[in-house]
Parts: C-alpha cells; structure tokens; sequence
C-alpha cells in the first residue's frame, strides 16, 4: 500500500479520502486553497499545503500547483475525488509524467469517456445500448420527419457539432418539428459554424440508474448493485437510493453483466460508473460514463459491505481485488441525501457563510454523515454547496425511510440557510415512499406545490 | 405501537431511546434532573418534566417522580433504559399498578434475577453451569480442605450469609485455606452475625462471556451472537466486542441454546442478557443475568442488524418478533470503545466539566457513535462518567481494529480529560489484536506499563 498519498480535492470527500488513508495505514496530504485554511479536511491531514486563493481556477483546478505539492511531501499518488481534475486526462497523464500513481483509471479511456459522442459509440460497439437516433446528419426537414417517425415522437433535435444547449430543441408532433429544423440550423451554424443537425428520441418518463464497476490491473471486474438516482433538481442529484425499488433482479442481473463486459472490453481499471435512463418498459439507455467515484458511492458501501475508497486504493497499488462477483450481495437498502447550504426558496441559491451550530442526528444503528463541516465551519462562495451527506441503511426499506426522515427532523444546523425542509417534504412524498419517482418528479411535480406551501407557511407566521 | 412513551433515563442511553422511538412514530418524554436541564436528550425529546435535583436519589431514582411524569404526559409506557430503575422490580410493579407498561421483563423475574444466590439456584436447576462450589456451609477446617480437594485449587472462602466483600478470601493451596478459614469466620460473624462460610472455585484466567436473548410474548425465544466483554477495569467494561474471536460456532451453538431454553422455562419476556466466565478450557460458568439492555447491546445490533431497542417496544406492545432464530446471522466483527470523562493517571477519577469542542471521528462505513454530550455539553458530578460509545464494524476483524484506531486517534475533545488515550494504548497491545484478552488483563498485565510509559512522556515533556 501507499506510506503516503496527496488528496487532490477538499470537502467532505477530501475528509473521507483522508479517513480511509488513514485506516488502510497511510498517511495523508491535503492540498487547499486560502479559503478553505481552517477546513476540516486540512485539519485531518498528516501535512497539508496552501495551492493558491479561493477560485478554483487559482487552486484546486491547478495542475502544477498540485502535482508540486504531491513531489514536494513525497507522496507516491494522488486521489482526485469526485469534480476538479477526477475526470481530466491531462492531469492523469501530468501524474504519470511525474511517477505519481493517479487513483483511477488510465489517461486514454478518461479521454475517451470524456468526450461524450466518443463514449457513446463506444459503448454501441461493446452492444450496450444507447438512446435512439437518426444514424447520421439530416439534409433537410423532410429526412428529419422520416427519422423522427422511425424513432416515434418525442425527439430532440441536436447540434451534430454540439454541446452547450445551443440549436437543441424537443418537439413531439410532426408539425413542431417542422418549425423548429430550421431556427436549430440557424442555431447550430451561428454557435459552432456548422448547420449539421441529428435527432434523438426522448426517453421520459425515466429513472436514472447507474452501475458502478471496479476493475483491478490483473483483470477482475465486478459490478455493484445498482443505484436509482432519478430525484434530480437541474441535473443535480438530491437523493439517491439503493436497490432500485421498482428494478427486478433478472435485469440487475442483467444490466450488471453487461457493464462488466463492456469494462473488460475497454480494458477499464479502478472504479467507474455507467449512468442509463430506464424507461416505462424498463428499457435502458447508456447516457455516459464517470470515470471516477461518485458522490453516492456511499448508499452503495453500505448495502456491500464494500469501501470503495479502499478499494480504488486496492487497485491502484496494483494489487487484486479481494472479492469476486459472487462474494457481492445487497443487504438491505440504502439511502443518501445531499446537505447543500442553498436557499430553496430563492431559485436554491448557494448560501455562502459560517455555520454556528450544528449537531448530526448520528446514532441508531445504519447511521452515517460523510461531512466536510463541523460547528464553526466557514462555507465559502468559490465551492460546490453540497456540505455534507446524510446516509442510512437498514434491511427494510420502510425503516430507512423512516430512519432518514428521524435524521432530517433532529439535524440542528444554524448559520446558513439549508435545503434541509426541502428534503425532508420530499422524503414525505408517496412517489418517495413507493420508489416510482422518475427524472423529472421534483421539478415537474414537486417542486412547484412544496414552494406554495412553503411561503403560505412563512405568510402564515408573519 | 406506543403512541407516546417515558424514558426514565438520562445521557447516551436516553438519546438512543428517543432516536428509536422516533423512527417508529412513538413521541418520546424526557425526565431529568436541574443538573441536566441543558443535555442534549432534554432537547432530542418532544416533551420534558423537570423530576428534581442532580443526585440520583432526587431525581432519576425518584419513582413516584418518574411515574407521575408519565401520567402527567399522557405516556403509555415507561423504557428505563440501562442503571437506574431498569433493574428495580419494585418500580416495574408500579408501573404496572399505573397501568403503564414497563418495557422489560415481569417483576416477578426482575426480582428472581437480582437476587444473585436465587438466581445462581434457579440456573443450577434450569440446567445452566455455574461455577462450582462445596454444596453446603462447611462445619470447620476439615471439611473446608475436603471441599477444596473435591473443586481444585484456587478457591473462594465466601461467607453463607454473604455480598459486600466481607468474610471473602482467594486461597491457592491447603496452607492458605487452614490459615484463612478461621479469620473469615469471624469476620462473616462480626459482619452478619452468621459465621458459615462455603467455598467457590476461582475460574481465572477467564473470559466474560454474555449471550443476549430476546423473548416475545407470544413464546418465542431467539438468542444473539456473543459478547466478549473481558476488557474490564474496576468491574467496569471498558471495550466489548463480537463475536468471541477465541469460540467456535459450536460452542457459540451450543450456549445459545443453552440460554434460549433456560429463558423459555423461565417464561422471561423482553430483553436479558446471561453473564458467563469462560475458563481456558472453554467451559462455561453463570455468573448472573441482566434483566435489561446492555450498554454494550450496540455491537450485537452491528453484527446482526437488528435494533434492540425497537424490539423492546415490539415486545412490551404485545407483538411478535418479527424475525426467528435462522433469520440471525453474524456478519463480520464489531468493537465499542466506552468514552469516559475520567483521567486513568489519576486512579481514573471522574472529571465533571464543560466540554469545549467535541468533534466525532463519524464517516466512512460501519462507524457508529452513541453519544451523549454534543460541543458545549455540561458533564454533571452526579452521574456515570460515560459520555459516548464509539462502536465500530467491517467484514474483517483487523479492518474494525484499524477503524477503530482511526476514531480514536481523529476524535478532537476538549475542556474535560477523557480516557481517549488510555483506549488507544489499550487498542494496541497484541491481547487485544489476537483477541486473547481476559477479565484480569487491563488490571494485572497492561495498567502499570501504560501508566508508566505515560508518567515517562509527561516528564520528558517537561
């Protein structure tokens, strides 16, 4: 195993890095920026160095700066977490360049992950399915509604140069697809200098499922239940649950060896997860590919028994995994909730500030805050507002939830405004309570009816 | 379920009680003392009754406090948790002349159960083993050496008339016993004017073993893994853990058998654990029966993922058990760690006090605090020095031991002296890595090196 390991992120997952370091015997380096000087993670480090000022650009997103301090304290790897630089192959390779072990997988399938229209034919190739589209650029109105028929409404019309949202545009009849080809090509060349649209089908409703693989260098590869990540706010994930409540498990079973092919075909080592819409018909779709943890590894560790931190350590050291696939069940059910400090009420607007009190709702047993902050903590403006998780575990999934709702009612944080309230009227939802929320239920059918309520409360006591 | 329900206890336990009346939708009533007026239980609780000042005998022993408090509000039931009134059958009685359900065994039990010698007989014809001894009181010296012959030395001289350490002495050999029998005579007859003795065999080197069951009204009877509970100082536990890492599963089969019949036989209801020494061996001895929930109940809940207290209330409700005796399994390994406010360089003397910052080492999976006292909790003279239990659990033994070292080590308490380094000292010593530990190790192997090597740091730091 690694004497010592550079943390190249901050936060809650920096804190939990550095707590697995240290239980695997390793020791640990954060690297920080001014504005995180007083943060938990740099406390709990064994040696922590100052990269530069609050914007992220400046200090976290500073490959230099960061490979420096990892040469400068002797470290022999570096673990880039979830955001930052986890997903740039660039730095993996900076990392390799520098004989530092990058935790994760290599610089050319980041690169190849990366690149979204790359990962999705990939992944045709390997036989897993994606999203239905036009098989090439359509010339005029005409062949779009040939394909759009093919493909059946509704459908989304794409920059074939793309990203960015521009000259995107979903229609779902032949007459709005008509009026729209033409605006998107508009679009489309004045964005990107180039006019060449493509359609793809809409897939809605639809649950966001995701399967997370760990592949080691003597080429073991194991797949892990898979996690239902539907209850999204602007493609942001609130809540994530594991097992999926509505999934059987022929397609867990189904789905999981699929993605083990694939990542055995790409010759993909560490950890990785595979995100796919399921439709009504539980069909599913390949989205894309994150190659790095994710925030909600946690619901999937405590359902495994599994630490995936380890493991991705494991890996990386260039040791065998020591479990198989059978070795891999699902107890129980799990469920995470993401602590951000934002104001839901005002668009869920981040809440920069200092937390004065603040005490976990921990104890019972299936309890578990990964956190970046404690009482006294300084949440700065530069970061993400997620500020901690709260996960809970138990055999029946109805205890969970209760569990969790315990949690969401006891947690005491004062100081900055919390989406706290938030979650805990979305945990109370029927559409929770039965698993069969999908992508769009708290921005469709949620959010709109809580915020009335909400500000009738605040009428109310005024 | 209980609709609302009294916890007549205070700190950690009461804080657990209420978190699992919570997650089953009961409300819960605090009772407490002036001297506990700003604990964190006080607050956790949907409503709270002021019962008297901070000794025990004022408020927390007070039963027609207690009682009247449950009236007052309206409380079904009374859970006494740990200490206290929880052994007290005078106090289950009157519950149950109030017509409010006492969340524990019979007082009828409770009462054959405290009575120790009662118990030892009542044991003795349920088939259970308890340690030998001469069947009768021994007339003179003669008789004595008999006896002593018959059971093998070491031996105890025990006054018939008995407790409080008055007419006791270890003997090794013939010599000891001729010497001692006539002095303990005249101290069991200066001490309870009865100047019988008989004599108990020393099962030393030994192991605490207990074996938890639970036990429905309905007759079903299940029993729960093992706890090792050797490491005690003083008589007082200081880590507990499951399984024993030195029994078979046979011998685990074997006793929990054992136990599952002796409480069917006895018609115990609720919750009780069975106290046994354990000699090298490997046979069992009784020593007594706690007819309540244990301090140490939270690893035997990490290892089988049942919730004791929540099977309490399942219990006194008048349910059955929603699990039976194949459905219990052990999964892996926990360990808890008793957190005292106490300084163990000064004969582990309590230490009242306010504490200043308190950060829990709470993160990564299977770790669990069970606490009491928050940042800026007041420890008040009156009480158990315990401020929080600090349990861990894995898959693997050597993965809960590191985990366990990581708490100890990350935890950041000040303001109160804790015996924080005393357990991680303790946590590295090979007896506890093999598990071989027995009931004697803290005090006759470990204490005096640990003591000295901590006088040689302070005075090198000076």
């Amino acid at each position: 195993m690694f004497e010592k390991v550079l943390v190249a992120n901050r936060g809650e997952i920096a804190v939990q890095i550095i707590r697995a370091l240290h239980e695997v015997g390793s020791q640990a380096v954060a690297v920080y920026s001014v504005a995180d000087q007083e943060s938990l993670f740099v406390r709990l480090a064994d040696e922590a160095v100052c990269i530069g000022d609050g914007p992220v650009n400046q200090s976290y997103l500073n490959m230099q700066a960061v490979i420096s301090a990892a040469n400068l304290t002797g470290c022999q790897a570096v673990h880039p977490g979830y955001g930052f630089l986890s997903e740039n192959a660039a730095f993996a390779q900076l990392c390799a360049d520098c004989q530092l072990t990058f935790i994760g997988p290599s610089p050319a399938v980041i690169d190849q992950m990366g690149d979204k229209e790359n990962a999705r034919q990939t992944m045709q190739r390997l036989g897993v399915p994606v999203i239905p589209g036009s098989q090439a650029v359509l010339e005029n109105v005409d062949a779009a509604l040939k394909s759009a028929h093919e493909l059946g409404y509704p459908v989304m019309i794409k920059a074939a140069a793309g990203g960015g949202g521009k000259g995107i545009r979903a229609v779902n009849d032949d007459q709005a697809l008509a009026r729209a080809f033409q605006t998107a090509q508009q679009e489309a060349q004045a964005s990107y200098d180039d006019q060449r649209l493509y359609l793809e089908k809409i897939i809605a409703p639809a649950k966001h499922i995701e399967v997370q693989v760990l592949a080691d260098q003597q080429g073991h590869v194991v797949y892990l239940p898979e996690r239902d990540c539907s209850l999204q706010r602007n493609h942001q994930k609130v809540m994530e649950e594991t097992p999926c409540q509505v999934m059987t498990s022929a397609e867990r079973l189904e789905l999981g060896q699929l993605v083990a092919d694939a990542t055995k075909k790409l010759g993909y080592t560490n950890t990785g997860t595979y995100e796919f819409l399921m439709d009504q018909q539980h069909h599913f779709y390949f989205l894309e590919m994150n190659t790095r943890l994710q925030v909600e590894h946690t619901v999937t560790e405590m359902v495994t028994g599994i630490e995936l931190i380890k493991a991705q350590l494991t890996i990386a050291a260039g040791e065998p995994l020591p479990f198989a696939q059978a070795d891999i069940h699902v107890q129980g059910t799990a469920l995470e909730c993401r602590l951000n400090a934002e104001d839901p009420q005002h668009d869920f607007r981040p809440q920069p500030g200092r937390i004065e009190q603040l005490i976990y709702p921990i104890g019972t047993l299936g309890v578990r805050i990964d956190a970046g902050v404690v009482a006294g903590s300084l949440i700065a403006p530069f970061y993400d507002s997620m500020i901690a998780k709260v996960i809970v575990h138990s055999n029946q999934r109805q205890t969970t939830l209760n569990k969790m709702r315990r949690c969401l009612d006891e947690l005491m944080l004062t100081g900055v405004q919390t989406n706290q309230d938030f979650l805990a009227a979305l945990l109370n939802t029927k559409a929770v309570a039965d698993g069969t929320y999908t992508t769009t239920y708290i921005e469709q059918d949620f959010l709109k009816g809580w915020l009335n309520d909400a500000q009738a409360q605040v009428s109310s006591a005024n």
